[in-house]
């Protein structure tokens, strides 16, 4: 009983983190800030983390598996590998849209933020994109394999093309509280899959 | 001679200061850091700025005018509209590989950073998203005008879809600390001029 109570203290904790760091930046945040938005005393907080260091990982982490779900949701039904890389523009829209991270997207964000003086979420970081940019690659090697997708297309090139647009979109539909960035972001990426890989 | 070397300090203290917040955040860097890298104390930085906002807004416009000059330069000689686009793709191009801006982009870090808690602050940077794309709209209009442009083209949506690139691509890059991801956007983006505006 007390173990999941712990857990769901646990969960609790990076359920808020997440969207505190996103939103205000890892190292803007404070323990007070989490303190207050979830309501625990520090000792409440710190009974489950070392430290402010666990704590952003973590929460790092949580939005990653979060982001994870929701293109593992995109993809499912999906036989096609045209059609599976353009779920993955359609999960952007949808955070866009939706406004599923307040901040906008938690790998970008953290990518802004982490340098050479935070180590640790920096290789997190990479991690994260790499897993993204992986997940784009996969899909037109596959796709280059099964005859879908067009031989000779360099799925390093595809990669970048649609997570470099997607991630500015992104941040320009944030900033100026409109879908329209991405929307024209989404439209040009389409045609680019068409012409270029289908 | 006490004016200027005062205008000197205060050039010193801007020039450090957008250093600072572009590489740590706004929010995370502190009058601290400032006394740091420019050796002065406290009372010599507050001899020039009322508040930490009044440097972070000043250190923010510092940086822009940093970009404004890259654009300029990039642009002088530039007779033809298509040659002045691709001139902005080079810009950017620039900004990567001799990393200009420690941290990346001025105007995305602040972007992303930037939410309903700093007003003031994300004013001045959608000014200068504003400026940026703006610059992008301008050029394709006076294209069209001219007739180096295709007719029908929507300047907004190329606007949208060289910033959103670039601004990706920079962000990866500097992540990543290669130049690969802007090469490809850089690629892309000029392929996409070519086909779509020429």
């Amino acid at each position: 009983m007390v173990n999941r109570k712990g857990e769901q203290t646990k969960a609790l904790i990076l359920e808020k983190a997440s969207k505190i760091f996103n939103s205000q930046g890892y190292r803007a945040s404070s323990i007070s800030d989490i303190m207050h938005e979830t309501g625990l005393q520090k000792g409440g907080i710190y009974n489950h983390f070392e430290n402010k260091e666990e704590i952003m990982l973590s929460a790092f982490s949580f939005s990653i598996d979060t982001m994870s779900h929701f293109f593992s949701e995109a993809m499912a039904g999906k036989q096609g590998y045209m059609e599976r890389l353009h779920s993955i523009i359609s999960v952007f829209e949808g955070i866009a849209e939706r406004e599923l991270f307040p901040g906008g997207c938690p790998i970008m964000n953290a990518a802004i933020e982490a340098d050479d003086a935070d180590p640790l979420l920096q290789e997190k970081v990479r991690e994260a994109m790499d897993g993204l940019l992986g997940m784009v690659c996969n899909l037109v090697q596959e796709g280059i394999k099964k005859g879908e997708v067009k031989q000779g297309v360099d799925p390093e090139f595809v990669a970048t093309v649609l997570i470099s647009t997607l991630e500015g979109a992104l941040a320009l539909s944030k900033l100026y509280k409109s879908q329209e960035y991405m929307k024209r972001a989404v439209h040009h990426l389409r045609s680019f899959l068409a012409q270029n890989c289908a």
